[in-house]
């Protein structure tokens, strides 16, 4: 009912950093997508399977030095309904292996259909008398442009099943200052109305560490407002996206984290995924870039964070 | 690369509404659930076959009287990845008996993740060499908290590929003001602006009809606002929820159409999936009575829309 498996994980392996599980076919190498295809003959469902293959292997590279995966909902419905099932079986796969997962999914609705993205993505259907978890996973992004009632029915299962939710506050793309920079007559931004409904939305999940089981997206691309929101959401759990890759540095988020070290998790998708390319060394050996890359960020954000 | 074939379809049936099909298995008829359960062992492999089996007889019942549907993605996701296979079968069933599909999935993120959704649910994916169309709905709702960045990679594929998106501007629901309805320091409100985002957005992609393919999400639940949107977003079609069952009447959505009675097109989900239980018919006849309500909410908004 809060993030405390998450910061525990965090302080276990001292690395406040998610690796982002976003594929695409095009950098996963030739030797995973040659056996997929001799596996399945059906285009999608052989792209499924490479998927499957390719981040059970990174999975298997990450686990003991990085405390979560987030894999990108919109990368496996590219792929149709074969790529959600593999984002199933991975999702599996990671907490099997210890694995804290959150699901970017970036869901939104209200009442009833929001209970069942809560229930699919965090809870468990009711399947013939029987409750089935669909995804499962620890923790889901979610959009709260439709304010309380996009909300609640998540908090139900946070607290039951002690999950958690990420809101979107303020986030790493150049424009998203459109509407979330926008001044409001009363005072603040449209970006620290929506930090404070998160403080708000929390209130009654709160955990041993303090933070509540409602985080906040806020991008490693805007430090200035990060640091604004550590001070100002001191309950609210960050999810940080937008370093390396988008230009964020490790000086950049240093103001997202609390005295503990704790407060923040920072995103790699692109830097970790395709340090094999980056390294220049056999694509058979992709995982191994992307432990010897994720080390390298583990110990850069092991500095900023003070863990 | 408009709202030109919705428009079209709305004015040769007379009808501008859109059938929700958002299904749980709880009100799936009984002889539905039995044949799934005959079908597939695996629970939620029978409850995807149920949904399938119910959605297509819907399908069945409605397809030349009404102009489109709107599965919601939500309760397709609540049965896992054969939910979602589900979802995938029933917008090729639709479309092959002539309905524009519109996948509400309120869909959002940046970049080149936004280029995988929009790839995933309107356009086609590169798999092995070849363009393979993994959900290929007509239009899908998305969420434009992120700004631009979230909006373009849609717009290129509504071009090339004659789609359509609608982004949530004034929702429906209650607590929908929490944010949406704060007063913006330059004048005007969170709603109003994004509403202007969307006229702006849709700018190079106006069709026949003077509607562009970024259409807006505004709820029949705020009569006021719904006809103030109408005047202030002239090149912005709307899809209206909140009919009926949340309490939007047929006055209250006058406001929503223009003088030739398009402009808009209003959801029914509940009243229209679950007419045989307050009819109280033979539940075998749940698509004849879903039939005969769609006929009576038809005559209702032809009278609202002036058609």
């Amino acid at each position: 009912m809060s993030f405390d498996r998450l910061c525990e994980k965090i302080l276990a392996l001292r690395n406040p950093s998610v690796a982002g599980l976003d594929p695409r076919l095009e950098f996963i190498p030739a030797h995973i997508l040659a056996e997929a295809q001799q596996r399945c003959a059906d285009p999608l469902e052989a792209a499924g399977e490479a998927l499957y293959l390719w981040g059970s292997a990174l999975i298997d590279a990450l686990h003991d030095i990085v405390p979560a995966i987030k894999p990108q909902c919109a990368y496996y419905e590219l792929y149709g309904w074969p790529g959600v099932r593999a984002l199933t079986r991975l999702i599996a796969y990671a907490k099997a292996r210890g694995m804290f997962v959150m699901t970017d999914g970036k869901r939104n609705d209200i009442g009833s259909t929001m209970e069942a993205y809560a229930a699919a993505h965090l809870g468990t259907s009711a399947v013939f008398g029987q409750a089935v978890a669909a995804f499962d996973a620890d923790a889901l992004t979610v959009n709260g442009y439709l304010g309380t009632d996009g909300i609640q029915p998540l908090l139900g299962v946070c607290r039951q099943q002690d999950k958690g939710i990420f809101v979107l506050v303020k986030t790493s793309n150049p424009s998203s200052g459109e509407l979330q920079d926008r001044a409001l007559a009363e005072g603040g931004t449209v970006y620290r109305a929506m930090g404070a409904l998160c403080e708000h939305w929390g209130e009654d999940t709160r955990g041993q560490f303090g933070y509540s089981a409602v985080g906040a997206v806020v991008g490693a691309t805007y430090p200035q407002q990060l640091a604004e929101l550590r001070g100002a959401l001191p309950h609210t759990f960050f999810l940080v996206p937008g370093y390396g890759a988008q230009g964020g540095t490790a000086r950049d988020i240093a103001g997202a984290f609390d005295s503990r070290g704790l407060g923040a998790i920072v995103n790699s998708s692109r830097a970790i995924m395709r340090a094999y390319e980056k390294e220049g060394c056999d694509p058979r050996d992709f995982a191994g870039a992307a432990r010897r890359e994720a080390l390298r960020m583990r110990d850069e954000l092991r500095e900023a964070a003070g863990l």
